[in-house]
């Protein structure tokens, strides 16, 4: 029995607004400073490392995987992003399954199931049977599947009420990225 | 000029749902991963020094104040609470108007200024005179007044849909604290 995590929470951060990503690295920050053990695969962004999070991340000793990380090319078929969402969960999976980790978050994990590039029924399939009961998960993005609003304990929707684009103002270091 | 801060945004989180503070932390951790300097004055919460993000912070060696901090009883005739939000808001007002900071998050500041603690239009007033141009300000807490909202340049709304409470589970270490 895991001696911090009492009930492991689903948590789900959806919606078009921002506020997704960045509340998962708050719980991040949250849980690292109560000394638990954090795990993030991300999904979807460039793998440039330059992402203040990644650099953050790095400095605390978090470990930060991409979709990239121990990717080989198999199949000439199959199309890039595919492959890297199948890649990306395959070390989810590895992760979860290790029992290393008290919150593991998957970055912008929703648009694999949304888009199809994973099977939605299947991934839950494999997390109600593997997932460690005193371990969190936070998944986020955008149109999260309303079967794993379902499967989950703890649902957000961040909703997009004013953003700066409107007044022609750029994406900002350090807040956007 | 700020070589760091292109463009000082003012941000809101608001909302009855979970991530207006941790996506404030979010960043705070992003910023922090960029080597910015960020400072947090949070209202409201009690002062325990327990909360996962204020240990996180002092790992971090993020300055990182309560309403509590200097605080000195002047008035008997003053609710305890208004005073704390007052005391506050002094912390803010130098912290921002100091040109020491990157990044200042007032935390659940939003209640100071819906009780009406805190002059709404006064505090608007008061940002637009002396908030430096090239630094962030993320204030978070439910129900955020229209005018703030107005003056905000990004503004989102987390919409609660679905809670562990509905199902009778506690509130995390790590993750709600």
């Amino acid at each position: 029995m895991n001696r911090k995590v009492k009930k492991g929470l689903v948590i789900v951060n959806t919606g078009n607004g921002k506020g997704k990503s960045t509340s998962a690295f708050g719980i991040l920050l949250r849980a690292w400073g109560r000394g638990f053990r954090i795990c993030v695969v991300q999904f979807i962004k460039a793998e440039t490392g330059q992402w203040g999070e990644i650099k953050a991340a790095k400095k605390l000793g978090i470990d930060w995987f991409t979709t990239g990380d121990g990717f080989t090319w198999t199949s000439k078929d199959m199309d890039e992003t595919i492959a890297h969402a199948i890649n990306g969960w395959e070390i989810a999976k590895e992760k979860i399954a290790s029992r290393n980790y008290d919150v593991i978050i998957l970055d912008e994990f929703t648009y694999t199931l949304h888009y199809g590039w994973l099977n939605t029924d299947q991934v839950i399939e494999w997390l109600k049977a593997n997932k460690p009961e005193d371990s969190h998960l936070i998944i986020t993005g955008r149109d999260a599947p309303p079967a794993l609003i379902e499967y989950a304990d703890l649902v957000t929707e961040m909703l997009e009420v004013k953003h700066p684009y409107q007044k022609g103002i750029q994406a900002q270091p350090g807040i956007e990225f």
